[in-house]
């Protein structure tokens, strides 16, 4: 329900906006005054045989009946419609009566006409009850493309609770620190933060990004590589656009993440799975045609967790430079890494590699912030960020520069930091867990100790998928390591995120998983 | 500079966040200790027969080479590095000791060690300098898409300032509010709101638009039609990939909107664009085969700024239900309607209309909050849900819930309303100057009293592109109308954003305009 017609309940939310609440009345009577007044000046018939007071109350009678004007909703007084709608007070105010006489509408002294409680319920469906009476266009109106999409979704509506993968503990996120910069940047905004960016980002972002993935990845790059995305996503997307036709072939990791498979088939390349072993993806001995990309995650193979040892990354560096085809490096939780020594990215092993390196803030922050970079060869950075400004428009400067600030202070290394022993602590909980109840084997044999998610390794005859909706239907959030395979269905499993997961529902989760397994797929 | 490499400048930032200025030099210690130790753990010679000390100091002698640690950033303390890298303190203080000696860094009593602020910079510029050096593999790399994109780059680098077309006066959004609402949101977040999304927005908005949109829009809609996208270009792309296939056709005005055709093309897209008159779009009498996409702006065309008719309108609709085309119904800124009645949207005209509606906020509020709205068919509603989570992946949600609130309260609806009147005014203070001083004819034809820009009309001969050009150096922001047209370029004029523009400003650029047209263009 919304002001300009407004339920008796929101009103009162005017009264909370206090010491602003007479501004706020003010604003709400304007409010309600124009948007009713459009209401009724296209409505309005305008044959003038009929008098306008009939008019009026026909126009205001058929909005009540099919819902534009839903019950308990606020009319606009009579003066301020007459002069919106240039007609004389009395005029509207022998429509309004005629309304309350019938019924329509109902008055309250001091607070106005609204619309009574009383209009049929089924006529406020009108609309979508009728617009479901079209499905032949719709049915006939899907794209192939969006059919082969819709065959296997993949995005998980709920995403909050055990063992949610791929989601940090966002509980976590030093907000007093990022509402501090907001509210101080919201005092008096900038103009050029507010309207459309076109420069990759806005510049302060681009700096400490470079600062830090500098000295904490080993990236090679100047603030000038840099391209700020609404996430990984986008960054596949546009690097697919870039450097690769229609039925051009893209290799990905098998198993490996669904959504960027999705987003390079949306954008008609021809998508091949690589195996992956405990050094990463495998590259093909014989003279398989090269690929324009190759996508990886060496510093932990999603989902199974292996690290790319060395000679893997120079093999591929080499492929690559051979080939001309371009790596795009997804170094999507690199940060969290639970000792041992952190593992440097690809992209900086050779200064002039032939990588595109991208990251993101969704698991170092949250995943809602919506917010990830890339890091371009000099040579593609500029057509890469003027192609970008014009095909997603850029925006988002406040989000920008209070994540600047965010990084420029210490916040950023230092949440990253103390997320490192959090989430340390937590998998090596649930790492317990599982190898003293279930045993070593349930332990996936790649899982690296890094990441936000562990891999439970289940016997190829269990069918993971059943699983998980059993899980899910007592409450336990996880997916199929089944669903990550490119084609047939490879290893069975189930992806535990534990980042999100408190020591002790980590131990509730584990007992409820377990009886599950027991009672759904007969494991001891 | 970041702080975890914190030059001294920085550093005083840290005593500016009192009365938290203990805790921030604390997370700051943590923060250099952390990824500094990060570096050297990259780095460090693992040779036994190498002394640790030597090892540490040869690591970071490298790193302040090659420029990974910037000049006058600060080293961690000797003990806090000893401890993350499991060194002895004194091996570390020998280390600092020899680059110290050295003269690599320098330390100060009391804020410890720094880099010096003489290490050669070309050094520091090595990575980039470098990468450069492998054009080669960047020039084949481009894509044929790619190319045909970067043909004509349409975005501008500046946004703000008379006249630039598009952009509302985003120094008019009420900020204090939607401040307000966030800074409440951000004070105990709500985890959901952080995570990914998979709705299509939150609900919340959805309602919120919901109403909104059946009074001030005539449309029908319930909540579950609505999908929250970035913009209406992330809603032209949704619904090019969902509703159409490599190859086929797609209707665009002509002149159009340039942003449109590119995402058009970018999805294989065969753009045709159909002539426009003073009623909209003209559709062909003959029997051209019918495409799957005809995207319309009928409220107010853009950019020549014609109302489409009822009679067209009405025929659209038959032609769409005919040859099961979709309309894709752009409203970018229809709420701006000064004086006369405003015109409710295609999409209302029938309750089952084989139209997709789309709305954005980025002209009611501002551009760079890059939020924007999509109204389904109840039939593909779900399709266009799920896909759009899978390709995009949701967030915002703390966006998405401050905005439902300007909505709620009423605030967004004054907005608008205040925007008209003060739109108005600048408008017709511009149109009166070009009549007054340059004459009517340069008013262009179809210019209907609504919008943010108005369209001065130039004669044929006149080199549009060069005139925006000469207006740039002399610091006027425009569009040349040439520019919107499909292949051959069409009538010649300048678009004219006069929203952002306050009278004074609208004036002064008005004589300038006039200066450049007279001396560039012969325009006496």
């Amino acid at each position: 329900m919304t002001a300009f017609c407004a339920p008796i309940g929101p009103l009162h939310k005017v009264h909370l906006v206090q010491p602003h609440g007479a501004n706020a009345t003010v604003r709400l009577e304007c409010a309600m005054q124009s948007v009713c007044a459009d209401l009724v000046l296209q409505r309005l018939d305008p044959d003038p045989a009929l008098p306008r007071n009939r008019a009026l109350y026909a126009c205001l009678r058929s909005a009540i009946l099919d819902g534009t004007l839903a019950p308990l909703s606020r009319l606009p007084a009579s003066r301020d419609l007459a002069r919106e709608i240039r007609l004389s007070r009395n005029t509207v105010m022998h429509a309004y009566d005629q309304l309350l006489a019938e019924g329509y509408v109902l008055s309250r002294v001091g607070s106005g006409t609204f619309v009574a409680a009383t209009a049929p319920d089924r006529l406020l469906d009108t609309p979508s009850a009728q617009a479901a009476a079209s499905p032949g266009h719709a049915a006939t109106g899907l794209s192939q493309r969006a059919r082969n999409l819709l065959a296997q979704p993949a995005a998980s509506l709920c995403q909050w609770g055990a063992f949610m993968p791929g989601v940090p503990d966002v509980t976590q996120f030093p907000n007093r620190h990022f509402a501090r910069a907001l509210s101080r940047l919201w005092r008096s905004p900038d103009p050029t933060l507010l309207t459309y960016g076109a420069g990759g980002g806005h510049a302060a972002l681009r700096e400490a990004l470079t600062a830090y993935l500098r000295v904490a990845r080993g990236v090679h790059c100047e603030p000038g590589q840099i391209l700020v995305t609404e996430g990984v996503h986008q960054a596949i997307d546009l690097a697919a656009r870039m450097l690769a036709d229609v039925g051009d072939a893209a290799w990905v990791e098998n198993p490996g993440y669904w959504g960027i498979r999705q987003v390079l088939r949306m954008n008609g390349l021809h998508v091949q799975g690589m195996p992956v072993d405990e050094h990463g993806m495998r590259l093909p001995e014989d003279g398989t045609d090269a690929p324009r990309l190759i996508v990886v995650t060496p510093s932990h193979q999603y989902p199974l967790g292996a690290v790319m040892s060395l000679p893997r990354r120079q093999a591929l560096l080499a492929f690559a430079r051979r080939t001309g085809a371009w790596v795009l490096e997804d170094d999507y939780d690199s940060e969290f890494r639970f000792g041992g020594h952190p593992v440097p990215a690809v992209q900086g092993l050779e200064t002039d590699a032939p990588v595109i390196y991208i990251g993101t803030f969704s698991k170092t922050l949250f995943p809602g912030l919506r917010v990830g970079y890339m890091v371009l060869p000099v040579a593609l950075a500029d057509a890469f960020r003027s192609a970008h400004a014009d095909l997603y428009r850029e925006g988002h400067g406040m989000t920008h520069l209070a994540l600047a600030e965010l990084l420029q202070e210490g916040h950023y290394a230092a949440h990253i930091r103390r997320m490192r022993v959090l989430y340390g602590r937590r998998r090596s909980l649930l790492a317990r867990l599982i190898r003293e109840h279930l045993g070593d084997a349930y332990l996936g044999e790649h899982n690296s100790n890094a990441g936000l998610h562990l891999m439970l390794r289940l016997p190829d005859a269990v069918d993971d998928a059943a699983l998980t909706q059993a899980l899910q239907a007592r409450g336990i959030l996880t997916r199929p390591l089944s669903r990550y395979y490119v084609g047939s269905t490879g290893a069975r499993g189930l992806l535990l995120g534990y980042a999100s997961v408190p020591e002790p529902e980590i131990v509730a989760g584990f007992w409820t998983l377990r009886d599950v397994l027991r009672t759904g797929a007969g494991i001891p």
